[in-house]
């Protein structure tokens, strides 16, 4: 869900650069209790908010975006793993 | 702004797989003109209604991503290699 994952990045983005939300809910303006449910992926921001958010990150969007992808690509490897290996243990137990 | 190059971006890859907005329309159950109106960045996307288009267009969500971040970095750049030529131009006439 993108969402989900945008607000992942949002929070690993703003940890990794040591501000707290109220500091981020400051400069982005917007209120410290969306801005956390954005980051629980509750909310879905708005493009206006994301530029908001990603300046008061000082990082650019595309930034955010290729974070967001490269997560949800190694979401769907590890899935594709996992069902492969189950596959594959199914088979043992069959054969 | 997000939505604009969302927008783009699914109107690139429906064109490169040759699909109709109709026929997009009727795969991702959202009717045509909401489609229409995505694609010009006119619409913010749910994060359902993307997956759904993801689906109707066989790609991945993260496929999508990585072509919009692309296409943001590329605007950015063009954006940054004008300003530098302007300057450079103003020092030109100024010297």
């Amino acid at each position: 869900m993108l969402r989900v994952e945008i607000g992942a990045a949002l929070r690993r983005i703003r940890m990794s650069k040591r501000l707290t939300l109220r500091q981020v809910s400051a400069l982005a303006n917007v209120s410290l209790g969306y801005l956390s449910e954005l980051e629980r992926g509750q909310k879905e921001a708005s493009s206006e908010l994301l530029n908001s958010i990603c300046n008061a990150l000082a990082i650019d969007l595309h930034v955010l975006l290729y974070d967001v992808a490269h997560a949800l690509e190694a979401t769907k490897s590890v899935t594709t793993l996992t069902t492969l290996h189950r596959a594959t243990a199914h088979t043992d137990i069959a054969a």
